[in-house]
């Protein structure tokens, strides 16, 4: 498989890693921004390379949707429809599918769903979800998985690993194409032995890679922190370890302390599209009235090029006034915020300062933002 | 006054001169983007910068609600606001407050007008209106006019004319800032007598600069073409000459043909908003079900770096997917094409070939498109 992962330094559980892909070099711990249907939303291929980002990620379900697979094929693939060189993530699908609830029906073979947009009747099968993202020709695959709301009875977090580790073989199967790497999803939900039972099965196809799903989904945050940490530790050190769905300042930094490499998180866009910008002295509301003559930037301390030309005064107005201009420079920013949180934690994990590091943050953070790590 | 206009040369009654303002020279014929509340809708200076345009349109109207005065100047004035350090040129805000009709009251003080967005009361004067502008800080304010919607009584633009007129002097006299160059509006309708009035009236003032207003206000184009033409012969060949709220292809070759050196319009950013691509072989709707698989650029002739980078696939996938990158992309490339039929027009003229330029931009247009210039 074209992935190959070379660990550079550990401190403590943290890990600073090389990971080789078939669009490139990803240094670890890296976060990727989200692109679900082709485009980080308001940004574009130049903007996510000047953010320095290596790999952001795109969703099966959304891209399945619209445009659909026989456009993406005739545009070229993924990378060439939306003009992205560098690599790319899919999601699978599972999480997207199984929040749809009423809308969906599974079973061993796969899960039949209805589209969100217009009705439609589709089914997703642990092959035709791998064929899809192998006709992209995205750099990273995932394998479907079954994801459970938490909380959920002990049965069906059971038997949501069960059919999670029977796709993931079927998966690993119907594998096609070198340069599109599988990486597998543990489940589990809060449970100790079922994260285990997961992991263990997970491993033993040895895929070039793991996430940890089913967390962010409900849980407290100490609980997603603890089984976070626990089932990283489960999952072998020569792999990379990608925590789905995270993407706070504290969240990075415990995830990091446990040994993570990837994250993902529709936080840093999400939040500049509401006007809501993240700093590393917590985040704030941009339209909140004081900052109406605000002449400093978003955080003194940042060197995007949001911060080094816009004024929270600006930036506040360009949202009063539902300027469009607004979100795209806020997404940035926080965008900006997160890949510079990754930069720095790699220097510092090679440079054997880690705790340090991590403590600085978090106490520059207003104390409702720190979480125990 | 700080406006120094060189005509670099003439073909026909075409010009191709150069504007010296505050913040850097504009070659002219140009086209300004418009920037109403301190933003080109989706865009930042680096990308204007990159459009090569070397001046933008703000509003008065707009700017006076919000954020207001006294934060624009607390912020350092507008350039500073906004993070653009060309030149900016600020209507009157004269236009918007005659198009609110129910809410405004005028006689030869001023006008009172209340708010669209919050009905708080307001007055425009001729004199709070250079004051404001001046505050601001811009490099061209537009004098205070009466526009009146067409068709209208000739008594009605005989009383616009008259009081444009008295506004101008006090606008005139109102002056305390050597960096702002005040440019006044010669109205008049679709009168050839009372155009005629007006612009000898306001060219007795000597001012720096002379605006075309009161058209593309509900006029037939050819109606529009002929006043636009017979209202610039009527101005002095050494001050710059400008036709407000004109902006698609046609209407510029006509503009330019007769001898107009700058432009407006809003056009161009609300149909990137709206899914419409301008190009030189006629608009196009984005949406079109024809575009969805077309791997082409928007327009093969643009050099722009949305149709260096993207397809009409793409794009038209951002637009069905509600993507706020969608209107970014596409008004980007829309001031392109403007961007760069003013430069190849400034090409042309310098060269002496301008009729040649002309008749094959034109001849590429769709028959609809095309008018007589």
């Amino acid at each position: 498989m074209s992935a190959r992962f070379e660990l550079v330094a550990t401190d403590g559980a943290a890990r600073r890693g090389t990971l080789a892909l078939a669009h490139g070099e990803v240094e670890t711990p890296a976060f990727m921004p989200v692109g679900t249907a082709a485009t980080v939303k308001t940004l574009d291929g130049d903007d996510i390379r000047a953010l320095g980002a290596q790999i952001i990620l795109a969703n099966t379900y959304h891209l399945w949707l619209r445009p659909g697979r026989e456009t993406l094929e005739a545009l070229g693939g993924l990378h060439a429809f939306m003009a992205w060189d560098a690599n790319i993530l899919t999601d699978s699908g599972g999480f997207q599918v199984f929040s749809l609830e009423e809308r969906r029906d599974v079973d061993d073979e796969g899960v039949r769903f209805k589209s969100h947009l217009d009705g439609s009747a589709h089914a997703f099968t642990p092959e035709n979800v791998v064929g899809f993202q192998e006709a992209l020709g995205v750099d990273v695959a995932m394998a479907l998985d079954v994801c459970v709301k938490l909380p959920s009875s002990r049965e069906d977090v059971a038997e949501a690993v069960r059919r999670t580790t029977l796709w993931a073989r079927r998966c690993a199967d119907a594998r096609s194409r070198e340069a599109t790497a599988l990486f597998g999803i543990v489940q589990g939900g809060l449970d100790d032995e079922l994260r285990g039972r997961s992991a263990r099965e997970l491993v033993a196809l040895d895929l070039p890679g793991y996430a940890i799903g089913g967390l962010s989904v409900g849980e407290s945050r100490n609980d997603m922190y603890r089984v976070a940490r626990s089932t990283a530790a489960l999952l072998p050190a020569d792999k990379p370890r990608y925590l789905m769905g995270v993407g706070t300042i504290p969240d990075l930094l415990s995830a990091i302390d446990g040994g993570i490499d990837l994250f993902d998180c529709v936080y840093p866009t999400r939040c500049g599209r509401n006007g809501r910008a993240m700093t590393f002295a917590g985040d704030l509301n941009i339209r909140n009235a004081t900052f109406a003559r605000d002449p400093r930037p978003l955080d003194a301390t940042c060197r995007c090029r949001v911060c080094t030309t816009h004024t929270r005064a600006y930036l506040s107005h360009l949202f009063r006034a539902n300027e469009m201009l607004g979100p795209r420079l806020l997404s940035y920013h926080n965008l900006a915020v997160l890949e510079r949180l990754v930069t720095d934690a790699r220097d510092a994990i090679a440079a054997g300062r880690w705790n340090g590091y991590r403590d600085d943050v978090r106490s520059r953070l207003p104390a409702l933002e720190r979480q125990a790590v």
